[in-house]
């Protein structure tokens, strides 16, 4: 993990961002352990006082988890009330009986909170192929719905963790009509994404009232800018999911697109949206730098994503960045295969604001120089590729003999 | 690496193979240093008696060395006489003072041996954006000239190699109309593709007269079905490339692709491509596993092919085997994420002949006699997606910690 600075309190434009999980009005979470890891709290519950208006956004991954075919068939419910997630197994490739599982703790959950099944969110963190240890889970949700507080959104934070060295939360204010609206975030997710151990979860918490079809769009847009621009090993997990709920609680006439405050309210949850995933590239496993790669100059924004994409997953590139080494011929040669028109002797590499390659060839930069920057917790590399408006940026972390150590233990 | 079984002498189908470089006839080799690298040997010379037919095969990468663009060009030219490569130095990203030093070098290996540039291939492997060491290279291609002989196919496979730990080459032996016709290899690569201190190089060399067409047909599907199906890290250099020349001095009738030996010849070709692709992967940088990943039952042969290369390219599945772990969670997770059509409850997997994965779900096989296959120097992994009738296979090693320590390295 990156030793990250700028960590506890950072301005986003005119938004401003809590390093702390506070739950906005109408909230309440709990984390509690109950058995499906041997140790470490392994269940989390978030609910909400009043119905929530939810969006969502899943793995793309043709080998989906019970859990998320499930939240997707909830997007579809007129109201949500509660996420309950455990940690420790991903009851995914489990079939029918894993589904019956997954169906299983949403009732567990509806009745302990007095809703209905329908409203109800699930997710599982873990290793694959495993059943769900059911009995742990009755009473590990019945522990949690006795727990829930509005002060339990680091407990919930700390319970969804897997291979995570450190819970992921931040919250944001911003007014509405002269009306304190919160957005809360909490994530995990260390080896974006890594199906034993892993899987990358956010839930999104607010307390405005929003239209729903506003709120999926705007989901969608911000996991666009945040979760899917970071990469730690370029795997995608069988779990992902972000949710976002709205409970209106703090009063506002419900936002859409048109009103005035919806840039500012929307800014808030791409701050933490952002801000969340960035937490999760610092915490990559065995990770020890984030790095930004910035892409420009390609002929479409497309191209430059492609590109982009193919250097912040490049091993070779994250291995250089593991060895402080500004290995500036692997950027150049993953920008080559990355599939997309480039031309060699127009490509431009920066490393933060020192010149390693100009036209292609070295800029004769002494070797120590750009050094100094990769030796750096925080650097970016721009890659300019002078053909077109094309603009994009991925972050990545390093990959280090510690990630490998990780993911090669059972 | 992997201390490899089978690797003396095997028979592929008809053909046998010898482990070793003996040059066909009319062709000499040698291998010396000159100084490119600090003391290992760092240029290698073939050449042939008399002119010889070419075809070759080279990366996509649009970041191409010069040596490639160079090779490309004298594929077109009437007849060919030698092959000059040096290790140490990539002769990648230098501008057009690199291309003039490839054509030196092409110079320099046709002066000392009497026939044209024109008719000299060159190959550089090494670091990148570095300029060539020309008074080194230049006393190199004259002690290489002096040293060659019949006998120096070793030399030449030792001379050209980076991170690689061990020389490989390989040598088949057909009968075509009553004629003893010889087919040799020699190759380099162990980071598949590995732009700081390897690439992939095959030399090829025949006495068989060949129809240049069909050569160049011959060599690009060999190609297809050996070197562009193992993966060390799904990275590809600037500078891999193939060659093949045929000389003709066995004295056959020109071979072309209607003659009833032609696929004997095919044969031989193909059984040299395979096994020196089949040793790149066993050497792969800090390499302990040869893992085939076998795909049947999709849609086309391309998806079959995606799919293999998702599970073979994840750095969470070959992590995993570095560790000895029958990890089918994240092969089912990578085959899912191949952006393919699959149907997760139709998905078997087995290692060996051992089921791991029935219908999506585990096999309920004990763990301890998956692992028994994986621990193994090589093994199988077979995903079955019943879908079609698409099959393919991919060659892999593992990713260990080892990898990383050499690749972080400068």
């Amino acid at each position: 993990m990156v030793q990250g600075k700028n960590r506890a309190i950072v301005m986003h434009s005119q938004t401003k961002i809590d390093d702390a999980a506070v739950m906005p009005g109408g909230f309440k979470a709990s984390g509690v352990h109950c058995g499906v890891k041997p140790s470490a709290p392994d269940l989390a519950l978030i609910s909400s006082d009043s119905p929530c208006e939810s969006a969502g956004t899943f793995t793309t991954n043709r080998a989906a988890a019970a859990c998320v075919h499930f939240c997707r068939s909830r997007l579809e419910a007129e109201s949500a009330r509660a996420i309950v997630v455990n940690s420790g197994n991903a009851n995914a490739c489990t079939g029918a009986s894993g589904m019956r599982d997954t169906e299983t703790m949403a009732q567990l959950a509806a009745d302990a909170l007095g809703v209905r099944a329908a409203e109800v969110f699930v997710s599982s963190t873990g290793p694959i192929g495993v059943p769900l240890p059911m009995d742990l889970i009755q009473a590990g949700v019945r522990d949690a719905a006795q727990s829930l507080s509005p002060g339990g959104g680091l407990d919930a934070a700390t319970a969804i963790l897997t291979t995570d060295t450190r819970p992921k939360h931040a919250t944001a204010e911003v007014f509405v009509d002269d009306v304190a609206i919160r957005v809360t975030g909490i994530a995990k997710g260390s080896g974006m994404i890594h199906p034993n151990m892993a899987t990358m979860l956010c839930y999104l918490l607010t307390d405005a009232a929003v239209d729903k079809a506003n709120l999926q769009a705007l989901l969608e847009k911000s996991v666009q800018q945040s979760f899917n621009r970071i990469s730690v090993d370029g795997d995608q997990s069988t779990n992902d999911t972000v949710l976002l709920l709205g409970n209106g609680s703090a009063g506002n006439a419900t936002l859409h697109a048109g009103h005035p405050a919806w840039d500012r309210f929307a800014g808030a949850v791409d701050a933490i949206t952002k801000d969340l995933a960035l937490r999760i590239v610092r915490d990559g496993e065995g990770a020890t730098k984030l790095v930004s790669v910035q892409v420009s100059g390609a002929a479409t924004p497309g191209d430059a994503d492609r590109v982009a994409r193919s250097v912040a997953n490049s091993l070779l590139v994250k291995t250089s960045w593991a060895g402080n080494d500004p290995n500036w011929g692997r950027v150049l040669c993953a920008t080559g295969y990355a599939g997309v028109p480039v031309q060699l002797e127009k490509i431009d590499i920066s490393y933060d604001a020192v010149p390693a390659v100009i036209g292609g060839e070295s800029a004769g930069t002494p070797a120590a120089t750009l050094r100094d920057v990769v030796e750096q917790d925080e650097f970016t590399v721009a890659i300019q590729l002078h053909i077109g408006p094309g603009e994009a940026v991925v972050y990545a972390c390093d990959t280090t003999e510690n990630y490998v150590r990780i993911n090669a233990e059972e």
